[in-house]
């Protein structure tokens, strides 16, 4: 049987755990895929740092032509990350007619679209499932296993740094920048960790669930992005109890062809799944009409997890090569005739529970005035945790209220004329409650 | 493009599923796969009961030969369940080229290697998503996503009467018949359980997944099995102390080369990802050398959950027969000639820790006694609660230990003796409790 020849662009910590699940489990990767996976050529600027895998001679090389577009290369596998060179070689690949992996969820959110034109010009293969969940095969799952589903929603906890950083407050009434710097000691943060604490790496592959779910192209700039540094270690508290967990949510819902993509820390029942998931571990929750609610959880990021994903995804390329049945799964899930634009709700119209903790001077007017505004803007409230008073004017103290459900466009207004009143002390501090995930 | 047609047997609570997810789901459907699913004839000997589905003129019928072995029928999915006659009917199926999906565990249990050989012979499919976890994508993820791993462990909660059952029981403090009797009420237990609370069901998946994890033939025999109607409310108590829960556990292990499959109640730390699946729910926790541990969770039964499973699997299948790329997966995952008879050790031989719930006459001596004999078959305890005491000779009193890791032999041989004391005054109970799956 003929080999299928792999070249792998970028050797970092997941290049080489690619180059390590090839080389060492090349025994049970045969045993399944019953064709040869050849570890042809690994190109990086940076061939000599050892990455702590011994990659045979002839292997390694600083040359990308040596790569992309080697005709001697069937399957390119870009672990660059970012937008260039990546999108660049990605796109020469593609059009080589060379099938590319890709980790890169940046690239994608910004640049799929394209890119999946240009494989289907090709007649080619482009997978991503490392992009999304690291090694948990929720693309594989939404593009294949559910493909008899209309899926309803799509909701994931899908980074590791922000996940780890919100357990540990829950766990420790420890405040962010503490929990962070923690984070960045043990290697679960950057050491500019805005890409992660500020939800873009999660809205990036938002972005991608969401085209996968409702057929539509991947659009990253439609999806609201909040990050997690203003959430305070009082927020866990109170979260607890009214019987919550606060988590970094992506969540995409259609609801009657009317698409919401948003990205913010959110209060969840600590009977959700999705309140179960702790530390770096990510999960997708995935709502479909025939199946009903399912969950898919491990690791979403780290060199041998994510490596397990791109293997995959050369395995089932390696299978289309083999069987001359390439593009035999649409790059979206659907055909590419039936990807159309989506209706997107604007963050104004959509409607959540919220908490809402106000900092207040101590008098007893307060809660008649803040419950008049609220009111006064159709927002109503389910319960009310006033703590401290009676030390009179001096003191600042939280008011906690959790609402029904509201419009985003009338909250934001009543907050607006609250936190300009005179016994407000500073802007109130708002996290969204999502019950009916 | 050409229409693949589906033709169904046995039109139960599940055949009524999967035609209405065929007929109302059409559309998305068709939007992913291009090509025309078409349900052309359902064979049932009761045609006339309301099943909750309108089906079309012209498509039931009692008479089996119009689904079996006609050429109009590309696909037959097979929902008889049991051996007979849904054994016969795959058979002649394949043999007649036509592929086949199943849910039928069971079937699979039992002759599944030989069913597997007969599609072989013939070129075609036959896919069994829905027998394990209803429409958890396990066999999927484990045949493809994780292809590039070497699966080390399997461990899952596949029977949603148990879960049921044991969650109620820990939850409430009710005794077992008292919540079967409840479950049987809500439709989640049959008139005659047996077969779900003896464990045999989730022993049926079990075979099923270990073959897929190890690349062995289907052995039903090889698989140790325990069911949960002797576990008493007091046993949930004292997990609670010891921070475990209480499940129905299917485990399949592979330690160099040496496989362990075995089914029975298990405690399992509460921080344990299968310790929170709580109610009908399944879900299966594999561990795999790249990826790390994942876990899949959804609806384990059910006409809407197992439908959908049934439908991917169809879907994928009609990828197949569109692009002649028929067999393009191995039946477990492995090429044919890679599936080699499993080494297994004998249960005497497993080592796990063990809770151990004594019933003592109230002597001071018991514990002694106990710890001495326990001793001597090299057990050592890691705990022990000791309740009441006091009253003298005539109560007998739980003595509840937790052992260190034992052999399953050493422990046997010393309960055969702790049970003949006569300060001994019933049975000793034994669960396992699995710390490291």
């Amino acid at each position: 049987m003929k080999n299928i020849n792999i070249g792998l662009v970028g050797f970092g910590t997941i290049g080489a755990g690619v180059a390590k699940v090839l080389l060492e489990n090349h025994e049970v990767i045969n045993a399944r895929l019953g064709v040869e996976l050849k570890l042809k050529k690994i190109a990086d600027l940076d061939i000599t740092t050892d990455r702590g895998v011994t990659i045979p001679d002839g292997i390694l090389t600083t040359d990308i032509d040596q790569v992309i577009g080697n005709p001697g290369i069937d399957i390119v596998i870009e672990l660059i990350g970012g937008y260039e060179p990546a999108r660049t070689f990605v796109e020469r690949a593609l059009q080589n007619r060379q099938s590319v992996v890709t980790a890169n969820k940046a690239l994608l959110a910004k640049h799929g679209n394209e890119l999946f034109t240009t494989a289907r010009e090709n007649g080619v293969d482009f997978y991503y499932e490392a992009s999304v969940g690291g090694g948990i095969p929720i693309i594989k799952t939404m593009r294949e296993a559910l493909a008899g589903n209309n899926i309803t929603s799509v909701c994931g906890i899908l980074n590791g740094t922000c996940n780890y950083i919100l357990t540990k407050m829950g766990d420790e009434g420890a405040d962010f920048a503490a929990v962070l710097k923690n984070a960045q000691e043990l290697g679960y943060a950057e050491a500019d960790p805005t890409f992660d604490v500020e939800g873009i790496d999660t809205a990036h592959k938002l972005a991608i669930l969401t085209s996968l779910a409702f057929s539509c192209p991947i659009d990253f700039e439609k999806i609201h992005v909040e990050g997690i540094s203003d959430i305070k270690p009082v927020d866990f508290e109170f979260a607890r109890e009214f019987g919550y967990k606060i988590k970094l949510l992506a969540i995409a819902k259609n609801e009657a062809g009317c698409i919401e993509t948003r990205v913010h820390p959110t209060m969840i029942p600590k009977e959700h799944m999705l309140a179960k998931i702790d530390d770096v571990f990510n999960a997708v929750f995935v709502n479909a009409d025939a199946l009903g609610p399912s969950l898919y959880y491990g690791q979403g990021a780290g060199m041998m997890a994510t490596a397990s994903a791109v293997v995959g995804d050369l395995i089932d390329i390696a299978r289309n090569l083999s069987n001359s049945n390439m593009r035999r799964i649409p790059d979206l899930g659907f055909q590419d005739n039936r990807i159309t634009p989506g209706n997107y709700r604007p963050m104004s119209e959509i409607s959540s529970q919220y908490y809402l903790r106000f900092s207040a001077h101590d008098k007893t007017s307060v809660l008649s005035r803040i419950a008049g505004i609220l009111g006064g803007h159709e927002i109503s409230i389910a319960s009310v945790i006033q703590q401290g008073g009676g030390q009179g004017d001096a003191t600042a103290v939280p008011i906690v209220m959790q609402t029904h459900i509201a419009r985003e466009r009338n909250l934001r207004a009543a907050l607006s004329e609250i936190d300009q009143l005179d016994i407000i002390a500073a802007p109130t501090a708002v996290i969204r409650m999502e019950s009916d995930l």
